[in-house]
């Protein structure tokens, strides 16, 4: 990807794509906008009239509920309409080409769309496809990335932990068909943690995981060992079916996070999970909805960060726009 | 159920699960704030700022378009923003427990439930489930109670007839599947009518009806004698099926309103039904259009009822909100 | 129809059912309406508050996705609350008579219902049907009408050739089981256009289509002479396996929009389409994105469009509670 489709001239984030091409400053901008939404969300009346008659329209290519209603919630409390297109039921089964699909939709005067797709890259070609104007949102892609997840976890070790110089933190489980764990990697690496860890089985790792910038193990005994954050992956259940995995039992014992070996991890380390949690699979209750998780966190901290790449999203194809006024007269 | 769990400490209501355990005082004071709504709905701009800023979540766990729209359409008047959420194509469908998933809504800052389940006690379930501050509001669960339906009902009486004390009331029909009639009585009672009467044929009423405090008939000639309000049940068609009714035919000819049964009520007795009706099954087509129906009113009511109760718990979860900052400080 | 249906006594639109009974002046009127509306559009805050504290119900007996979001975009633009309900799904099935839902519809205090259905006169018949108060919106019945589609065709050809007057316009392809096309060729003769061609082959023409007011072509060569402006219809692919139509290829090569076959046409003439498009079968590609295709402007005036008869209609009702009130003050 060329770095810059998602900045403008000066910088400014006018995409969310990816959290590949952004640096420190960036990424922390982002977070830093997120703090200050937080505090809107405990306020009584929680809106802010950022996008106040902007048209979001929720593009989900793939049924998320969870994911898009974030979405909603988020684009809801920057006072935006919000449309939800569920892509199955909708033109495309006319014959209508995506690009023709998008078309339509810019000429209705949307402003941003959220797009969710199976396939890995489908955001970043509609980012290339749409006219200047239209922000476009990354919702997950493929296995490519879901960088709004990845940024939520972000702020949640932040705002736990304060820092991210000297944290060392694993990511466990399924690393190859995870959406997040890349985004996760690529993050953290950028806003400068001491070490990324991957645990997991070898039919679960993708080929050269080590370029991505992590130390691979193969066990949670010397994975776990010393680290600051620990970040379980959901399991796909589908996964176990097509003989990539052992019996969940058997997985649990290996690589499910309970009580025993989250003892090996640093005192006062923190447990992340993306959710919805397979108890007893990747971890057990009791880690789950004990004091070292922040798996709740988490899901407030989603609502902070869509809300902050939505807003930030906007302001930069605003100034693309005064840009190209200006240029105009 | 324990009384105390739909109100605060002070006394008012902070979910609305039942009928039960709330006393006259409190289902009175819940008609006169519906009563005030009844006027916002006839003005121009049909909207207060009660609930601005407020997040509502209709969390339907059974599929009822007519009853989630009503709730969807008060909200939207108190000016909440409304996330519909279509529960069996949700996360549930990938494992999550309900518990999990309540957590997770709560984390995204959402400030009521509106509930709809097949089972009965599931509303109460999630009230004692949730951490304070989300109001739950019961849209009906199993055969147990639906109990904005009964208060719907005891507004248009009270419309309609100015008053609680002296009257009769009947209601007709499948009082056994019910989820209104329960509700029904017990608000009748609690706000102190004369008599409720059931008029059913054996296989459609509970075993000890009497216990709720009820006269029980098994012909309408003798039950509609000098009665003030006729409430009609809408009868399932699927129970006929079952082998407890006879035909529809049977069914209209014994319990079916028609002119003549109707003469045996007082003169200017009111007709009630919640809808959808089946025309020709309970009711004739010219009562339910007729000068004593007042089954518009009912629908118009309902509005306004689902307004009263959601502002009022959102009101009473602000109190203990505030309670506990202040303890906390 | 008897031609005041949609008008109020002093002749304002309450109802925006059919092109046919409305004159040159409030076609018209409709057109400056949508005018203004389009500069709303371009601004940073897309929304006007005319329409705040009012209820459009989109009542979708036929699915359409495309036509819904338009809908549903104008209306939130005028600061409405929108309800969709999905009537497959809904009460209907409950065994629930139209015309006792609509009542209920109305009982909640619903101003405007955006009605498609899939038999001609639906809207008609709804707009009969209901009570004082609430404004019918046609979003498509049958083969009969689909006049905010028509509206916008005319909308985009005053905008991009400034008059009707003179002008030659052609309609080419489907007739037959076209929605668009007969609220095409009604406004077009209303606004006073000099000829309106209709090119299709024998078994795509309605009986009599002559007495529509219309000059009848049988080829392109001819149809498309020295037209201004070329209206191509979306084919529907199912009449090819009834035998209708030829094979898609030879289709297109007969009646196809291609640019030899533009170059029939005025200079400078314009292409329209009302989406989605086949490409390939009603049109090129290079006619489709050429500089003459005009096929995004419809997309964008369909919303002004939209905006600009449901305000119209609220108007119009309004009007009439005023002189209701009055009547019974």
């Amino acid at each position: 990807m060329e770095p810059s489709i998602q900045l403008t001239s000066s910088g400014r984030l006018k995409h969310f794509l990816s959290v590949y091409g952004l640096d420190n400053a960036l990424l922390t901008e982002i977070l830093d906008t997120a703090d200050s939404f937080i505090e809107v969300g405990e306020r009584n009346i929680r809106k802010v009239p950022l996008l106040r008659g902007k048209t979001v329209v929720n593009l989900f290519f793939e049924h998320s509920t969870r994911t898009r209603s974030t979405f909603e919630l988020a684009a809801k409390r920057l006072s935006a309409d919000v449309l939800n297109l569920d892509i199955s039921t909708s033109a495309t089964s006319k014959g209508e080409s995506l690009s023709d699909m998008l078309k339509n939709l810019e000429a209705m005067a949307s402003d941003m769309f959220v797009v969710r797709h199976s396939q890995s890259g489908a955001a970043h070609f509609i980012a290339n496809s749409v006219t200047p104007g239209v922000a476009i949102i990354n919702a997950g892609d493929g296995w490519h990335a879901h960088p709004t997840q990845a940024m939520l976890d972000m702020l949640t070790i932040r705002q736990k932990l304060g820092r991210f110089e000297g944290l060392k933190v694993a990511i466990v489980g399924d690393i190859l068909h995870s959406r997040v764990a890349r985004s996760q990697i690529r993050a953290l690496n950028t806003l400068g943690v001491e070490e990324v860890r991957v645990i997991a089985p070898d039919t679960l790792l993708p080929q050269h995981v080590e370029c991505l910038g992590v130390k691979v193990f193969r066990q949670m005994a010397k994975g776990l060992k010393d680290v600051d954050v620990i970040i379980m992956l959901r399991l796909q259940k589908e996964r176990m079916e097509g003989g990539l995995l052992p019996s969940e039992q058997e997985y649990f014992r290996l690589y499910g996070l309970d009580r025993d070996k989250l003892a090996l991890a640093k005192p006062g380390a923190i447990v992340m999970h993306p959710g919805p949690i397979n108890r007893g699979v990747e971890i057990s209750s009791d880690v789950a909805d004990g004091s070292q998780s922040v798996i709740l966190n988490q899901v407030t901290n989603g609502i902070a960060i869509r809300m902050a790449v939505m807003s930030m999203a906007m302001g930069g194809q605003n100034e693309c726009k005064s840009a190209i006024r200006e240029a105009a007269e």
